[in-house]
């Protein structure tokens, strides 16, 4: 068995609606010194030893994140 | 500024029904091998220099996570 952590963020320049939300509401709430906030997906996959780094990026290109306006990045979890 | 990293992933046993629904899914694509899919968010937050551990333990209680059925994780990342 053989664990991956995938990390999927917006691009650079694409609004990120979720992270400017939680800014906003982080403020409201009284906390200061917010910055930024951004809002992405930690995927953990579990799969059999013969899926790899090559397999991975195609569900990530076709079903996990949208290329489009989403980056990824795939790491073999080796705990 | 500080950057941080937070994990949020579903609680041992919680059912989490976007992972599950991806693992569904993968499959029907054709991809085999798959054991497991949970999502969780990742979330990166730019703060000023004085907002330390204590007071991001106190966001993600009350607003970036669920405690009731999400554990989150939180890293300074240093980089």
């Amino acid at each position: 068995m053989r664990h991956y952590d995938i990390y999927v963020t917006a691009k650079q320049g694409i609004f990120d609606p979720a992270g400017a939300t939680a800014a906003a509401a982080l403020d409201n709430l009284g906390f200061t010194g917010i910055e930024e906030v951004k809002i992405g997906k930690y995927i953990q996959l579990k799969t059999a030893d013969e899926v790899g780094l090559e397999e991975l990026t195609s569900m990530c290109e076709k079903l996990l994140a949208n290329p489009v306006i989403e980056d990824f990045s795939i790491h073999a979890d080796t705990a």
